[in-house]
């Protein structure tokens, strides 16, 4: 199975299992695997001379993925709703037997809170991946599907064991060699893949292109309302379904940065995502529908039109009117994955239409990989947001919310994410969307365990690091809610206006007096959008979380914060210490040398080296930005560059 | 020959010829040239029933490359020095009979002043050009030479008929493919691209990769010391001449923007290029090698380190060293190509060194041929600058500067350049290579009558339009000197900040009070590479020509030029003015439609409106972020966005 790093939390524990395991009950796959990971975790091959049996069981009672674990001295039963439950209840008892709980006291009822835990690879034909960090494709080779057959079976297991139980493997940016997976001349490819995944649990989704009907079909346009078109993805879907029956479905970005859509043809964006959902529909079919639609050619000089704006003004209206198999796919804030975000007012407010909540797990702003950033505490953040004074965002789900959907941050890379501990992130994400009450607290805990044992002294500072990685973040990143200042393109390291001109729809607008957006109802009136309760929140400078003030609110660089400090200064103190929290890092990851495997410290230690580098230019080009904008020194004297 | 835009400059002449010629004399390709030329130009077959006799003899008295014109009533006699002289006998007379210049009355010596006029093609084996914006190569193609024979034979005729006696193919980034140009794999296809270019009196120059002893010839170092290395260029050069017995020589960009050189493996400049040098002699070759070095990792806060001043202090100090076919190839200017800087100090500064001045026709930086600028009133600005109290840049020609050299601004596009108005550049380029003395004015007249015709109502408009045009792009553009206020990598429109936090040692380091650097004797010192009198001019704000007062001062927004203007409204100003100027443009050329040939007339009117998107881009870009900066609003109240 490889060297450390690629096992990731399939480690082998570092305890020993106080007992011979003998296996009995329901012979499926779960079995199987359940066999496999004591032999691969604890070096035991279950037989029957064991002392502790442990039985599989369908309990057709509990929901089909659910499962229980209860033991006494006597033994233990794992029993399923159905054999998925089954395996998610094997997967679940092996990482309690690495976490070393005992098995005899063991009472656990675990179903999942979301139907539908998914996960989009932005993989491209040729092998590259957009906003990819660690490596190549695990899915393509050459313009085609291409792979590793035991590492994709190896990673199949990986998401399984966190609950993830959809993958979509081509980018929702369909190129033209991608486009033909819907064909007979990518389907047989496809369905191999789909064959590995699928004792697994997991499902695939395809990433179709909104022009199919023209570039793959022949016809002289995509226009929903065209009965040719309408023919097209039925025999598509067909055609796809002979080939993989269990596909979840397609998932489309259309009318978005330059892609094709229905606004395009001057249709409805219910129009394009129900023809295509009519097709699927016989199959049992779901076409997941982004709703990451904005104008990306905006002029900087028109101060009206404003990007966050536009998903819900896109999509609010349209409420109702989708078919009840379309989850419109919502990116988690109104921007686009940055640091600091509200999160999206279209979560919630549509209460007739299935929504998938979308996150980024692959560090496209939040430090490619090289720095330090555990998304989950984001995510908790993001579920601990109020969508009414009754309703948290958390509480969506199952609800509106059917799905949970990230970006994926997996590559060819031996250790799968580039960042090892970046494999935290994919972790976190799996058991979050399985049941998004889990604190990132407990799932970082978890998730440090599983991969570096249950030793206090390992398992504490590590963990401790993670969960202050994103505060960390943030403080050397655009301050306040801001965004946006970095390098175009590829989206690492500091440029204060690298966006300002652009067509992108994402200013800060600052001058050497003020900085930031008004979006109250004074300014552009995106708090509109928002629930009564939230937008009176974010509407006033004192009730608004002073970490989006910027974000909602123009102020001058003198403006008091809470704690009396002037806006300036407290980017200046931010800055520097984003830097310093850094170097702590270093020093923590440093002392742990002894206690992690050496290839693992290193690779780790070189990263924090990246980081610090980039914290230092973070500082220092923001620090050096503003001293040059607002001609205001640091109060405390430190360097500011001039 | 093709449409209009092909023909160029070879355009059939608009008045007819006053006789029959009869072509007598020294049979050679010049004269077949000159009896092509009669018929495509005037549809005249020149034969024994011509009534105006026209002799070419070679006169062994005459400077090789030289030619006399001297007609009267009974004939007109074309001499050249060689049969080379003789062909550029023969164009010059075309040009004169196409211009209407009465051949009784013809008196005319023709030298040239530099020896070698050079155009540098950045074409990669892929066909794609850098800095290219007029199509593929018209060199290569998919990883080899590849070409269109007829093409590439008129080509050659338009570079002959204008003076250029040497081309380099391939990019001065050279990359695999292209390195193999100087193996038995590549001579073969280059050595019949040489045969087509040898008739035109045009020498083929091959750029070369520093390491090609390693990527080549199998060595493990390219250390110009080690004498396999030599061995290696010994043979090479063999090889090369081989194929190509009259190739000019290599071009060499070493130690430049992550290329590999001398500097990197501790060697001096001089035992690089010497080395290669030597290895070229036996055969009558030259080295070319570019003094383009400097620090392209530098830190931002490094603000003693000053690009301009790298050449200099790399090369300045070598003088003396280098085997006489060196050519040190020197950018005009210290920076790298912009609108306005001043020019290199090394140009002069360098007595025991041959030199050649590089300019660039591809407008990298002056509006990619979508914006209509003269190169050629640069060039007479680069020329009519003193190098000393008693001797001007244009002076060096023909002494320590023995090569003018620029940067093709060709492609596969139907008329060459992407912008038809842009021929006129190569054009000048040319002639001026020739004889630096003759004036953008003159030059700029000689090809539009060529081009469209000696018609005062087309003539003098397009004249003082292209005339104008290098002011009018200055004006929209990066203010007084400070240039790179260009969106990277690309180089078009503008981003006021996209260089200042970059690597590349360019910024303005702008503040809310002053911008510009100080690279006087009281900054970094940069003046004090110059002469005593030219470091003078620049080293005060009062003499410092004023369009380059940013380039060598920091100042304040509210200092006042001389004519009482604060620098900041001088910014607006010329901003505003800038598209205006382009608004003009546009109504000048509408007027031209009846005089114009349709195809070009629409060609050029779509470019001046993409020019006039690009300047109202750059107006309020620029004079958005000095309000912002500033706060001080226009004194004339027009609209400066916020």
């Amino acid at each position: 199975m490889g060297s450390f790093g690629y096992r990731a939390w399939l480690q082998p524990a570092k305890t020993q299992l106080g007992f011979l395991p003998k296996l009995t009950g329901h012979r499926c796959f779960a079995f199987e695997e359940f066999a496999y990971g004591l032999e691969s975790l604890f070096g035991k091959k279950p037989g029957d001379d064991g002392d502790y049996a442990i039985s599989l069981e369908i309990d057709k009672g509990l929901p089909w993925e659910a499962y229980t674990l209860r033991g006494d001295l006597a033994g233990l039963r794992i029993a399923g709703g159905s054999e998925k439950g089954l395996l998610y209840g094997a997967y679940g008892l092996l990482a309690r037997l690495c976490l070393g709980e005992p098995v005899e006291t063991l009472n656990i009822l675990e179903k999942p809170t979301v139907a539908h835990r998914v996960l989009n690879h932005w993989d491209n034909a040729d092998g590259t991946i957009e906003r990819g960090y660690a490596g190549k494709s695990i899915f393509f080779q050459g313009g085609r599907i291409g792979y590793d057959l035991p590492r994709l079976k190896d990673y199949a297991r990986l998401l399984a064991s966190i609950g993830i139980n959809e993958i979509s493997v081509n980018n929702v940016n369909v190129y033209p060699d991608s486009a033909k997976l819907i064909t007979e001349e990518g389907l047989p490819d496809l369905a191999k893949v789909a064959e590995v995944f699928r004792p697994f649990g997991i499902r695939l989704i395809i990433s179709v292109h909104f022009d199919s009907p023209v570039i793959l079909g022949g016809l002289p346009t995509a226009d929903p309302a065209d009965p040719a078109v309408a023919k097209y993805w039925a025999d598509a879907a067909k055609r796809v379904y002979q080939y993989i029956p269990d596909l979840a479905g397609f998932l489309m970005k259309a009318d978005s940065e330059f892609r094709s859509g229905p606004a395009a043809l001057g249709r409805t964006q219910d129009e394009g995502a129900n023809i295509i959902a009519r097709a699927l529909a016989p199959f049992g079919g779901r076409i997941y529908w982004r709703c990451f639609i904005y104008n990306c050619k905006q002029d900087w000089r028109d101060t009206t039109t404003d990007r966050p704006k536009a998903a819900y003004n896109e999509f609010f209206p349209l409420d109702g009117k989708f078919d009840d198999n379309v989850i419109l796919q919502v990116k988690h804030g109104p921007s686009d994955f940055q640091v600091r975000e509200p999160n999206s007012p279209l979560l919630g407010a549509m209460t007739q239409t299935h929504q998938g909540l979308e996150f980024q797990i692959t560090q496209e702003y939040t430090g490619q990989q090289k720095d330090l950033y555990a998304t989950a505490v984001q995510w908790e953040e993001i579920f601990d947001t109020p969508v009414t004074d009754a309703c948290m965002t958390r509480d969506l789900a199952g609800r509106e919310v059917t799905a949970i959907v990230a970006v994926a941050n997996t590559g060819t890379d031996a250790n799968w994410t580039g960042h090892l501990l970046a494999q935290a992130n994919l972790y976190a994400f799996g058991r979050m969307a399985w049941n998004p009450a889990q604190t990132a607290e407990q799932l970082t805990r978890d998730w440090v365990a599983l991969t570096f044992g249950t030793d206090p002294a390992v398992k504490e500072p590590i963990s401790a690091m993670l969960l202050e990685s994103r505060w960390v973040y943030e403080k050397y990143n655009a301050p306040l809610g801001l965004g946006w200042m970095v390098n175009i393109n590829h989206h690492y390291g500091p440029s204060p206006e690298g966006y300002e001109y652009m067509k992108w729809g994402t200013y800060h607008r600052a001058t050497h007096t003020a900085i930031g957006v008004d979006r109250t109802t004074h300014g552009t009136e995106f708090t509109a959008q928002y629930h009564q309760y939230v937008r009176d929140l974010y509407e006033s400078k004192k009730t608004c979380p002073e970490k989006l003030l910027l974000f909602f609110h123009r102020l001058p660089y003198t403006y008091k914060l809470k704690n009396g400090q002037t806006l300036l200064q407290y980017i200046y103190d931010t800055h520097f210490e984003g830097v310093e929290d850094v170097q702590r890092f270093i020093t923590i990851w440093d002392s742990l040398q002894d206690k992690i495997p050496p290839e693992a410290h290193t690779s780790v230690q070189e990263r924090l080296q990246l980081q610090l580098a980039n914290a230092q230019e973070w500082r220092d080009v923001i620090n050096n930005y503003f001293y040059r904008l607002t001609g205001i020194p640091d109060e405390k004297g430190r360097k500011v560059y001039g």
